[in-house]
């Protein structure tokens, strides 16, 4: 008579051992991850139908609107992760400062920081209730997933919202804050601190609420030089990724950073966002095993043919060669009117062209 | 008795031993070469009333009128070359297209290209002559300046004038035009090889004319992947390059395009261009020693306080470590409003900190 062996619990967790999440850990997956920042968005009918009865800020601020339009888009892609449907700009009304989405204009910050003492008056984010609207749709959002598809939380970086927060909304130089930053190193040392104090809290709030994982966007960075990154910036993030929650992974996104990618690992993330301006088997060398990469279609390529759409895929995976680690992505948010069927061709083209 | 030797005749020529020319073909300099792409522009009080007379377009046709804002310019700095007062898209007049300068919008292409069959419309440049202002103003300015500062003549390049074409004016993301690139390649490269062909005529009879250097604005070509420049780009900027004048130098200037630096090298010029983006000397190491550098100060570095712009014109100049064939430039134009005593500083401090 033979003695079985007692069967081992199966504690498979759905979530975690998604192809997301398994890809933010660098551990093998059955096909490449794949989602796409700014998923939800006007290029989507159901979007621009439900825009034309509620604001932008009213839709940011209602967790049910939020809840609904962050899981229909990620339903109807197909994609391997959700993410809230929220703005990188909702942090700076509890710091003080009076946003408005305009028409066409985009965002407009009416108070914006124009000498020192404007500094002095911004008030570092003590209560993240403030944010209460974001956690709320992250629980309902959470709830509404299916149990295996991530959702992912994040923020504006320090550097991208001091610009805003100076220029007073969208800039094509930042010379307002580029100007500021070298006359007044001091003031801009402390809007950095008190930027970074606050996005942790918001950030370690947001997972605490029930995300999956954390994203930092750096949107504007790539405008600054190596060395103008290592001394205003660098030190700010290396402290902002240190506060956040390690029991989550953090994805430190950049647009048009092919020179500081070094610079921006050491600041801290699991997992580096590339654009298509690099090459993403190079830029990937350059920043060794330790981290994975995110990226890098440009969002222009889904207005091609469907077969050059293909080619770039194919060629980008090819370049992640199977390597642990690689969420696929777009190098920037997708484009109004861009053609969801193209959207949605990538998704299942990443899937089928890496399925191991 | 001692016989004298007979004295060697000195054939000095100022122009072609200025520091400009010497730094063109990589030998040693007394100190380091100064001029600033957009010298004679918005930021300086003479222009701006000058242009309260007479409209852009009016002041680039007048030979008279550029002669003196590019002299002007030159002489008040005190830089080591000039720059023809001219603009990129003057060339799309005579190849059939409507080109305004309108009030803060920039400039208007009335009939931009929306279909193949635009392409076909496209009248390459066969008679120069249409452009005979630009070499009448080429000969005053030459006959103007002081014998030892060389004039530099220039022209935008294929990809950057076929994206004004496409998009009708300035753009942000170049959509419609990589769009097109993307769907009718055949189309696409019909534009970029009549781009080409005029482009090279055009600086051929600048060189004619009397500039001592010629400069290639790729200033949009940062835009796009390595592999489309690859596919979409590289080989016409290679025929064009191999087309100019070789009496002359050839200026390859790009903006934003820290990872197509080695692609621009093979497509050709003396001296590439690099952006504040780049470490220069990081740059130069992957360039190697075939070719010179121009750069690479941030544009609104010049808003910062003098000791912060003579830091980074330090570090600048340190990064060339006085190597043979180093132009120091902005990474891009001038911006309206710097200014103008902290660009004549930065002209002094290049020169009195890079004195041999």
């Amino acid at each position: 008579m033979t003695t079985q062996p007692a069967p081992q619990p199966t504690t498979t967790d759905p979530l975690r051992d998604s192809r997301f999440l398994r890809a933010c850990r660098r551990e093998p997956v059955d096909a490449t991850p794949v989602w796409l920042m700014r998923q939800a968005g006007r290029y989507m009918a159901e979007y621009r139908s439900l825009r034309s009865k509620v604001s932008f800020l009213e839709l940011c601020k209602n967790p049910e609107l939020a809840t609904e339009t962050t899981i229909f888009a990620a339903e109807v892609l197909g994609v391997d992760a959700a993410i809230l449907f929220a703005d990188i700009l909702l942090i700076l009304e509890p710091l003080g400062f009076q946003l408005e989405f305009s028409k066409g204009e985009g965002p407009v910050i009416h108070n914006p920081i124009r000498e020192t003492a404007d500094v002095d008056a911004v008030r570092p984010l003590e209560d993240v209730e403030a944010l209460g609207y974001v956690y709320e749709a992250i629980r309902q959002i959470r709830a509404g997933l299916p149990g295996n598809v991530p959702l992912i939380g994040f923020a504006g970086a320090p550097f991208t919202l001091a610009c805003y927060a100076i220029e007073g909304g969208g800039s094509r130089n930042y010379q307002k804050a580029k100007a500021f930053m070298y006359s007044d190193p001091g003031a801009w040392d402390a809007l950095m601190a008190a930027l970074t104090d606050s996005t942790a809290r918001y950030l370690n709030a947001q997972a605490a609420a029930g995300v999956q994982a954390l994203q930092v966007f750096d949107s504007w960075v790539g405008s600054l030089s190596p060395d103008d990154y290592r001394r205003f910036v660098q030190p700010h993030m290396r402290r902002l990724f240190q506060m956040l929650d390690p029991a989550v992974p953090h994805i430190h996104f950049g647009a048009d950073t092919g020179s500081l990618l070094e610079l921006q690992r050491d600041a801290g993330g699991d997992v580096v966002g590339l654009d298509w301006r690099v090459e993403l088997d190079q830029a990937w060398d350059r920043l060794g095993r330790g981290v994975g990469v995110q990226g890098n279609l440009d969002p222009i390529v889904l207005f091609a043919p469907v077969d050059e759409i293909a080619r770039q895929t194919r060629r980008i995976l090819g370049q992640a060669a199977n390597r642990p680690g690689h969420i696929f992505n777009l190098g920037h948010g997708i484009l109004p009117h861009t053609p969801v069927d193209h959207v949605r061709a990538l998704v299942r083209m990443v899937h089928e062209f890496s399925a191991r």
